[in-house]
């Protein structure tokens, strides 16, 4: 054994089987004769599609394996947060070990990337980051995680913030994230500016939370999209969630989304079922990249989530009303293409050359293997299988 | 084994554990000792719920078990009608068979109980009522299936279709549907008159197909409303889907939602993700029963759907906000008693000398078992075990 995997039979995208060398933690090649010394793998007509891009979750809030959190927080998002804020410290929410708890899952389920926003407040300072950090390491080599600064609590409302936001990119966050500018902040240019001044300063890219409705939203999201052209950061920018692409003028929407698409800015979805949420067909009609994510899994603010991508395929079907064979593949494209050139993933994909990150699903075609939700027959992640029957080969603590 | 069962170590809604002995098809009491002769389970500490309840559906479309149906169909509502009256000949679509495999896909998801709209037009005739009579006696003891003679293509458009809704009736159907009187039928007071009309001659519920958006659903539900209280039909009227509920005018909304709650008119949701929904807890604070389906199951219309009842409560809680362990006890409660009640079931519940129509789920609170959705440990129906372990003890053809 060399490293290398041959596995035959199998269908890329749901098309003709066929077999796929792997070597080098590369898709070498399809159809060719096994190497010697690969590990040759059974297919079984199982369906390939590239590695399921969690494109945003919240790793270290998680409260995957502890005891079950009885949720009776208000209805405010000021509720939630201050809520969250106590419980960290009550039920002690370890970072470390809740956010490896996470990504052993999202493993399972296929993930072969993941962007976690990471908590830093003047309560808990650098510690999330610390813990994510630590997994990140951890699991090197069997899932990408990309580490997003997340001022959750606020930032220019909490004094102090900012310097550890600064102070997280440092210690290796990779992106500067946002929060609601007004409704949180209540400065949408101080908070912006201090957001985007830190990308500038430090080469990062960008990814803010918009859950802000309808006009106040789209004032926000206009506010971020002057400052990536500003700045050169075309390509570089995210709006997570996204809410106010969801209003009611449509004239507006439109206006909006030539704007995105000019300034190269990425919307990510979570597809959820009781907001308003960003028209995903009209937004990929128009060039602008849209990714999905679980957003919080099993936490103090929900008791949902399970980190599975193609259930989160389905969730982006049934919000935007996807009901055709090219429709449900284009929800899977969002939670695969769309999260790689979200977080501009080197190397991602299908192609001989991609970097071997896929998936094998058990399914009669694409939409069936999208629909069913099956536990994972095989995941590869960098060459090597890391999970295979819906159980990761890796442990979590 | 005289056929009584004595399940030990079990949790009724999550409480505290106790055994439940099953006497006679119903629930004898609870903590006793173990009766001679019946079959001893070990419950495991699983939490007891009461059957699912599955309050709207159509078992006579399923493609289940069927090759793939690539879905390429137009967007509007005729289209998805007019291709699938074409391809149930094209595709051969046997309602007998095909409720056969979802009802037993249902039994092993833990619904003891079933409402089916079955289409009845001038092309197929009665062949679908037929076929799922078929399938409710061969199924019989193991879940009740309940059946609407539904006219999926339209009533009064065309010609013949009443009296083959009439000759549903007097075949074995339960209840007489109807569906969108003004936007499909074109004629509100004449559907309406016609439906109500079969239901005052042949003393049976209603259950009415309701799409019609905004001010012309609310028209239409109004209408409803009226023919319920003049022929004295409280308790017997069910509006599906209703999503008129879910419009801007939320004054409107108030005064619709307190007359159906003096007529006692039930509301049965599937928690759209891509509609206006009707708002779950104002209704049920208002006294208004309401019940949830997962409507069709892989059918022409649509790839989604699996027959399971407790991601329907999931869907319900996402769409509906619910995030509380309270919230996702009334999205199970909508799933089990809200459709027992929408049904008129005689005897349902976890009472001492209800029937024993019962699920055992693994789980470490109720609203964790139900946001896990494991595969069901036990599905007793009738007093007898009829799925363990997420299958069937009945085949499917
Ligand atoms: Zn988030
Ligand atoms: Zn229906």
């Amino acid at each position: 054994m060399n490293g290398d995997l041959y596995i035959t039979n199998v269908r890329p995208m749901g098309g003709e089987a066929t077999s796929v060398t792997v070597q080098d933690g590369r898709i070498a090649s399809y159809g060719g004769d096994a190497v010697p010394g690969a590990d040759v793998v059974d297919g079984g007509g199982a369906i390939v599609v590239p590695g399921l891009v969690e494109a945003h979750t919240h790793l270290d809030k998680s409260l995957l394996g502890m005891r079950w959190y009885h949720n009776d927080v208000g209805p405010r998002l000021i509720d939630k947060i201050d809520n969250e804020r106590a419980q960290k410290r009550l039920l002690g929410i370890d970072p470390a070990r809740q956010s490896a708890r996470q990504v052993v899952l999202s493993v399972a389920q296929g993930s072969t990337h993941i962007r976690s926003h990471v908590d830093v407040d003047t309560d808990m300072g650098l510690s999330g980051i610390e813990g994510v950090l630590k997994t990140r390491e951890q699991y090197r080599g069997v899932v990408d995680i990309d580490i997003v600064a997340f001022p959750q609590s606020g930032m220019l409302i909490r004094p102090g913030t900012v310097e550890l936001m600064e102070e997280a990119l440092k210690l290796g966050a990779d992106v500067i994230g946002g929060l609601d500018p007004s409704a949180i902040d209540r400065d949408p240019k101080g908070h912006l500016d201090v957001v985007f001044g830190l990308a500038d300063r430090y080469g990062c890219p960008v990814d803010i939370h918009l859950h802000e409705p309808a006009e106040l939203g789209a004032f926000s999201m206009e506010l971020i999209i002057e400052r990536t052209k500003a700045l050169g950061l075309q390509g570089r920018v995210t709006v997570s969630h996204a809410f106010c692409l969801g209003m009611a003028d449509q004239d507006y929407v439109a206006s909006l989304i030539d704007a995105l698409a000019e300034a190269r800015v990425h919307i990510l979805t979570t597809a959820p079922a009781s907001r308003p949420v960003p028209p995903v067909k009209r937004l990929v009609d128009a060039g602008v990249v849209v990714a999905a994510g679980s957003d919080g899994i099993r936490d103090t603010w929900g008791p949902y989530g399970n980190a599975d991508m193609l259930e989160r395929a389905v969730l982006v079907g049934l919000r935007n009303n996807f009901r055709r064979d090219d429709e449900v593949a284009l929800a899977l494209d969002v939670c695969t293409h769309g999260g790689a050139r979200m977080m501009d993933l080197d190397g991602y994909g299908l192609d001989v050359g991609c970097r071997a990150d896929f998936v094998l699903l058990d399914g009669e075609t694409l939409a069936e293997a999208v629909v069913s939700r099956r536990p994972r027959r095989l995941v590869v992640k960098n060459g090597r299988v890391v999970a295979r029957d819906g159980r990761a080969l890796v442990e979590a603590p």
